[in-house]
């Protein structure tokens, strides 16, 4: 009976500290580290729970980007352990009918965000499971119904924090929605005519590195070795930007500084860079849906 | 006698865990985050508790911009929890005899800061309840004594982290003041003949949009609704800068892209932006003690 | 018996919640926050231990500038509790056989990082106890192989987090390094013939404030009391880019608005200002390996 007891008396302390269970609740948006915005999303997630385990990505998605939200989100994710729940609001539809979502991915991870394109890379690299859609007439900050502008705070922060900290379970976000995560359409990496091709979906912004979505697998079809040299065609549109050949190499010190290099970044893609230099300023390359990018082995 | 032992056992280990009962500790300053000050300060309230929940609203408030801290610690701090402590550092006068202060205000929230009028807003919306005098005798990191220019480490990042963390009380903080704090003047919203005026205290930076202190109660007595459309007039000093009628709306998605709307914003002002651009970079609008709105419902 | 099981019973549940003894985890890198790296690097020591406390001292060093990233790794360490450890990453040489390391100091933190120069000022003011090189055959992501340009998230979070919450040792980071780490050469102040002179390591960026390196030893070899003038030149090379005197002051507050002064710095170097501006934009004054500062007593 003692025993029992003291069991019991343990694993009460330990439920109250919970400290090996606790998931982190990661934020990224648009919003900018300038005014008070994060601030008030974090004061009401901690308000939620003071345990919880609270984190950022980036706060410098460019306004209204949902396209680079989607791949931020997908860059760093898959590094989170599983229960991780994700709040991402680049919400350029914030009061209009766009559905407000949590989805839960194959991998188990959860992500709070508009449904508005943002899942994008997610869904293809960790899989939708389930989505819910929020029921906002139960999972929305006290007294905020007068706010229409600012979901992120009155809506996905309190709802990302509820999620995080245990105080609802995943089905009491709301009901299931049974239709596709809106996604937004893109150049999809392809092999063909011993040509490795793809778009430029965003830049290295510190380095001005140019990451193409050229996957590992898509680019070994050149049959490429370290120290091989690549054929590089970079469009805009139409026009070709840059044509030139660059060594494929494993790392920037490979090569000279103020040369140029090809490599497969953190995320194994193909990109191309310049050794303490910025391959993006030099020849003014950029990243969009009208970028595209060809790559042959050169064979000379 | 035995139950007493596992009750006084289980307290002591809750007591020691103390999860739930943490406190958050919540800086911004202007010292950006380009540098090793936030990091140092960070240093300091950590060795003083490794068990401090540690955040920040902003560290780029424009430096020596005083207004602009009163804003931005009103615009986040409502939404966290009692008890919390706020260290904001906008101190032009470091060094100078203006008095370093913690304040409790009557919501419960504490904010240490030099009392310079960065409690311009919070006195207005929270409340003081108390203000004291740090007592840098006792409430100063030892072995800074030499540092003159570096209050936000030295003293006020010290004596937060200790009163949030329990190790002092305020009581323990210093003296009681009993004058008011310092408050910035600025325009107060008003309505007379018809028309509501105020001032601009902020831009929303990072959208552009142009928030008036011009709050919910006083727009409501123009007896606009939603969908109706307001004519607004806004002036530098003497000087009209924009004239226009913007329809008001909930949301941004109301109007067309690159249309102009009008909404009150996360704080419930009223405020002018453009949907999916800037009204401030479209009518060259700045913000400041100079500027100001007049809105009047347009009836034709 | 029993008061011995209720201590081992409350023993037990505290080396869980084990929240007295735990240790930051604080990163420094110029990766800048507008993607995710950083959330990623954060998300790899969040799956490793959930209780560490992670912080950053900043992200934005300027890309490669190792020189920097060692001054503000110093301007915010000593201000960590023993125990600490530091992830700083400015890695140009990312993939070349520069040594991957940790380092203790003799003040009980820890550092990693490539060795490269990051280390230069915390080896003189915190001093070198031990080196060990990481042996990334055991301290590696699992199933990071592929990737070899972000040894950051890899191999340094990574590591640093295993040592942070306990998971290795010191000694199971690898290997015991007898040379040195890697110094960058600078000029050390002197005083001579009446002069006291150094170099201009870094500017307070956020305020345009110049910081030497000229320490307050060297610096009261001039005799110099508060309200004395110092004769100051500032060269940049060979090119005296600056002559003037300025007040030695505590604090910015002793002179009037848009007055120049002198005073020592939250590090305690001799370091020039102007009150509500910025010396380094008014007389064109950068940092650097170049630049060099003279000081006299001006006794007119």
């Amino acid at each position: 009976m003692r025993k029992i007891i003291l069991i019991a008396a343990f694993l009460l302390a330990l439920s109250v500290c919970a400290v090996g269970q606790r998931h982190a609740l990661v934020f990224q948006s648009d919003f900018g580290l300038r005014d008070g915005a994060v601030g008030a999303m974090k004061g009401v997630a901690f308000a939620v729970s003071a345990e919880l385990a609270i984190f950022d990505i980036t706060h410098d998605i460019p306004p209204y980007n949902i396209w680079e939200a989607s791949y931020r989100l997908n860059q760093a994710a898959p590094y989170w352990p599983p229960g991780t729940v994700f709040v991402s609001i680049v919400d350029p539809g914030v009061g209009s009918d766009r559905r407000s979502v949590v989805v839960k991915t194959r991998s188990g991870h959860f992500v709070v965000t508009p449904d508005n394109g943002t899942l994008t890379h997610i869904a293809e690299t960790l899989g939708i499971d389930q989505v819910r859609e929020i029921d906002e007439a139960r999972n929305r900050l006290q007294n905020s119904s007068q706010s229409y502008t600012f979901h992120g705070r009155d809506v996905y922060a309190y709802t990302g924090a509820r999620l995080a900290s245990g105080a609802i379970s995943f089905e009491q976000v709301g009901p299931l929605h049974h239709g596709d995560v809106v996604q937004l359409s893109y150049q999809k990496p392809v092999f063909r005519n011993g040509e490795a091709a793809g778009g430029i979906p965003v830049l290295d912004v510190q380095y001005g590195n140019v990451w193409t979505n050229i996957d590992k697998t898509t680019f070994s079809k050149l049959g490429a070795s370290t120290g091989d040299w690549i054929n590089v065609r970079i469009f805009n549109g139409k026009q070709l930007v840059y044509e030139g050949r660059v060594p494929y190499v494993q790392t920037f010190a490979a090569v000279d500084d103020g040369k140029e290099l090809g490599y497969l970044n953190s995320l194994l893609n193909f990109s191309l860079g310049v050794n303490m230099g910025s391959f993006a300023e030099r020849y003014k390359v950029s990243s969009g849906a009208e970028w595209s990018v060809v790559l042959r082995k050169d064979v000379r």
